[in-house]
């Protein structure tokens, strides 16, 4: 699995760069020069929006003068990371990827890069983010659309489209995302890197610009499953046990129930998962239900937060993003009040699924990166929607808040192919027990 | 206040019924038949719905067997009871005042009646709703209009049409009722009544047929405010101390702040309410905010539980009942998810209203009661909507789940006026001893 052009951390975990630091080998600095050069020399795939070169130059001087000290943050201590560009960042320009907010800078850093800061991690700066983070195909941005770096042409997925092309291409060890409906785990598939969405509020959400307030996860992007793992560590708190926790039974949850999959790729993701211990399907009915409460909540929830915008100024809007508002705008109440009651039955259906299941597995995408701007492609002889595509096994799990994970899971057609796994509520040691099971947890 | 027609329980109190049953005056057998003629006698009124009287007569049969027997179960011991014709009776025909539900029986107790008869009472039978509890006039019912005792050919209000009804005309010494916007004050009001809207929850709503979840509240409906709380006691188990609670300030909310009021009703409220500590205002945007937000909630959470019938079978639905359910479908989702958020913002607002005070003190209603049937009326020299003015007063406090009180404040034109007292939250020993201050308090 090796990428066209190979970035400065291609190949490089966290626990990796952090024994260099620590050993001399490396600094902050220096891996955060190597970071602003590669992003600079990879502008065509328009990872990032804003770089802060003076702001990241100095945090990294500063966690070296604190290694040198003695004083050590812990494992993203000295790491370059980039962030969502509707994450705010005090002081500096976050413009949710919109014409609405081209100037706008924010006057505060949100919770999670506070805590990034105080891990010791090193801002470099904002990463492209399909506009309001609302489309999962990472091409409709006000500076246009992040190009995935193993195929430019191709879309990186999004909406954390950025975050995806800069840690797939190894611009960048570590990036942060949100995920209302896959939008961290489907740019980790697309660009090749691992992607993690916490379950829901493990991460808190204060200071990011919302898109559907009770499906937004905010989530980490990194080159493996334990790198993610690591940073997710450091931004809670939480500590898993890293030694196996017991047996952890996999289930292989049958992509084709939950939407047409490009065969290779549903095989490429099968075979990532390894031996399993069974597996599993989604009824049509619930799958049908599924996809009702998520479009319910999202329409509601994310009509709300641009109401204002929607009547003051619609043409600032994306045309694409402003057709698909509108018609959020559309949905009637009672059919917001009637998901916020599926949610309830979903959460009985899902232990069903589960069944004896620790962790399901599915590919992350049932389909290869698409075209740039491509709306319809095949699937399994089917003409499929890009975008139902693109959200078809990753929405679920955004509409229960559980744990979930993509890694990489190798190349079909030199594109990546992502396996996704899920937890249960509380799972996420199983869950990276399992990840670390896998074929393609193994690597990295 | 003497009403023309009184009943066997008119200026009676659950107080004084109790001692009448321990000292062997009466028996529970003998109010219950007291009550059952009554109902037979006052049919015109329309007050219940469906009436059990041998199931009526067999428990206080044995509620006189109990306390022959030395099992006392508290102030509600004997005492016959009415229950809305929405709160689920087991075995028993409860319509919701619809022709959807004609033939409907209920299998099993809700919640408040369960504790209503561990409490002793006996239900006597199920009193008239507004069709669903869909409307404050309590004029559109499957089956007839109930009628105010005070003169039969006006409104009861609603939409515990018959609970009011019931207790004001002394059929019964006690009602249980809901209230979304008011419909356990409002009828207590109109029809020279106590009823006690607890806080959001405090009576458990299950096994009650719903209106709008987050804004109903189950409520008891007496002679005073004294019988609202030894019944809103026994069926919590809450022990408010009954002397005095400390200073408890008083404030007068202008009700033309809130609404139009007839100024005669406004006065004798007034009155009522005897030496406050100041007067206060709500700001009109606080006002409208209140307004948007209370129709938001319950357009959206009433259509959500009727969306099935209004697709299927929308013609057993009363036309009126019809015409705004069908409004409330249109809702837009977002919407909804805004005034979720404005509740939040109005909890600040309330709090800066309340400033000083403990309780504020305005009409329940801001009008007399009008002729049934009537949609529009005068007060205060403009023209008004009835539904609008019945809820004026009373409706923000839903939203908000705060206690409210509603005590009898007098006659204008012969017509009971109702003075409504609002605490804050956790603020219910305040509340009755408030009530216990103020002139209509000292009656009854």
């Amino acid at each position: 699995m090796t990428i066209p052009s190979p970035g400065p951390f291609t190949g490089r975990t966290l626990d990796g760069l952090g024994r260099d630091l620590r050993s001399g080998r490396t600094t902050s600095a220096e891996l955060t020069a190597l970071a602003l050069d590669a992003i600079a020399g990879g502008a065509e795939l328009n990872a990032f929006v804003t770089v802060d070169a003076a702001g990241a130059a100095e945090a990294a001087r500063r966690a070296d003068e604190e290694l040198a000290a003695g004083i050590d943050r812990g494992p993203l201590h000295g790491i370059p990371a980039g962030v969502k560009d509707l994450i705010m960042i005090a002081g500096m320009r976050v413009t949710m990827g919109s014409r609405h907010f081209a100037g706008h800078v924010a006057d505060a850093d949100a919770a999670c890069v506070a805590r990034l800061r105080r891990a010791g991690a090193v801002v470099v700066g904002t990463t492209t983010t399909h506009e309001f983070a609302y489309g999962p195909t990472g091409d409709r941005s006000a500076g246009g659309a992040a190009r995935n770096p193993w195929d430019p042409s191709r879309m990186t997925g999004g909406s954390s489209a950025g975050s995806g092309a800069a840690v797939g291409a190894g611009l960048v060890p570590l990036a942060l995302g949100t995920d209302t409906g896959g939008s961290v785990r489907i740019p980790a598939a697309l660009c090749g890197a691992a992607g993690f969405k916490p379950a829901y509020g493990a991460i808190p959400a204060d200071g990011v610009f919302p898109l559907s307030r009770t499906l937004d996860h905010v989530g980490v992007l990194a080159a493996t499953a334990s790198c993610c793992l690591l940073a997710y560590q450091a931004l809670t708190g939480a500590r898993l046990p890293e030694d196996p926790v017991g047996e952890v039974r996999v289930g292989w949850l049958e992509p084709g129930s939950l939407f047409p999959a490009d065969p290779r790729v549903a095989a490429a993701a099968r075979a990532a998962a390894g031996q399993v211990e069974g597996e599993t399907r989604m009824a049509p009915e619930v799958l049908e239900l599924f996809r009702e409460t998520y479009l319910a909540i999202q329409s509601g929830e994310t009509a709300a937060v641009h109401a204002g915008r929607l009547a003051a100024a619609p043409d600032l809007f994306d045309p694409e993003v402003l057709d698909r508002l509108r018609q959020a705008a559309e949905l009637p109440a009672w059919r917001y009040v009637r998901a916020l009651d599926a949610r309830r039955e979903l959460e009985e259906h899902a232990e069903a699924l589960f069944g004896p299941y620790d962790v399901l597995a599915t590919p992350t995408v049932p389909i290869l990166a698409p075209p740039i701007g491509a709306r319809e492609a095949e699937a399994g002889g089917e003409r499929i929607q890009v975008r139902a595509a693109l959200l078809g096994m990753t929405s679920p799990w955004n509409v229960l808040g559980r744990p979930a994970l993509t890694v990489p899971a190798g190349l079909v057609d030199g594109l990546p192919v992502g396996l996704q796994l899920v937890a249960r509520p509380g799972g996420e040691a199983r869950l990276f027990a399992a990840a670390r099971r896998t074929e393609a947890g193994g690597q990295g």
